[in-house]
């Protein structure tokens, strides 16, 4: 697997990987009716630096990263990460979640935050505490998942 | 004391009370050497409703009122207040936010979040915990204080 800095070309492959994870509306809190530019824009704009995972000729994952705030607080990243259907159990998520700690350590940063974790989302959870960030919030039903209603979502944090 | 939606017009003061703040860096995760229209695109862009208290004919006061996320977590708002400089202990802060609870409760929003409350701004602590919000997460070392150094961050929500 080779993980590399996404450039405008990977776009479409970006929003092939994207749109079905926010169409199902179940791990990020992102409308599920976004549009191709506006899902682009939140994963590739702004301060968020994208890569691209690839395997085989194809690619399996995207992730971003960026400081989590300005300021005082641009010594914390943040990240975001998806793999692609069908390139489930090959480990993507773990290493583009390996990478983007040592992206993250190499640019600087102090520490990693995840905002907003779903607690319905078992399988992230698990990779995020393996890869030592702790729960150190929890959002009283501040998730309308579309199939459990209100449910609680998590702030996780480590230290690089 | 009246509170109103800001316009263009009000962006000057909005300015004069912003700059003190954002460059003494003690309280928000701003760079502290942002300009004024990034400020202003900070505090009344994008999502932001912005509003201004005015009192005696002066604008004492101001805050925003946004969704904290998109998706499945806007119905969680968002909001941030600055008092003017001269105008501290004349209940402005509390008015605001007496303000902003309702606004939010009048938009349906169900929550309130506050995502990065620097730990060392007792004067606002104090003011969120006497309006029922509660700490429900704590990010170690998350804010670097200008005399401080890194001090931790609140994480506080209540219910609407």
């Amino acid at each position: 697997m080779r993980i590399r800095r996404a450039t405008p070309a990977d776009n479409p492959a970006i929003w092939a990987i994207l749109e079905p994870v926010f169409a199902a509306g179940e791990t990020y809190a992102v409308d599920r009716d976004i549009t191709a530019p506006d899902a682009l824009n939140y994963w590739c704009g702004g301060t968020h630096q994208a890569r691209v995972a690839e395997a085989e000729g194809m690619i399996v994952g995207t992730y971003y990263l960026c400081p989590n705030q300005g300021g005082g607080g641009a010594h914390v990243a943040n990240a975001g990460f998806v793999t692609a259907e069908g390139a489930a159990g090959r480990g993507v998520a773990r290493a583009m979640l390996a990478h983007a700690l040592d992206c993250a350590r190499g640019a600087g940063f102090r520490a990693m935050q995840f905002n907003f974790v779903i607690s319905t989302n078992r399988r992230a959870i698990d990779i995020w505490l393996a890869y030592d960030f702790a729960v150190v919030g929890r959002l009283p039903k501040a998730f309308n998942h579309p199939t459990e209603g209100y449910v609680d979502a998590l702030v996780m944090y480590r230290s690089l």
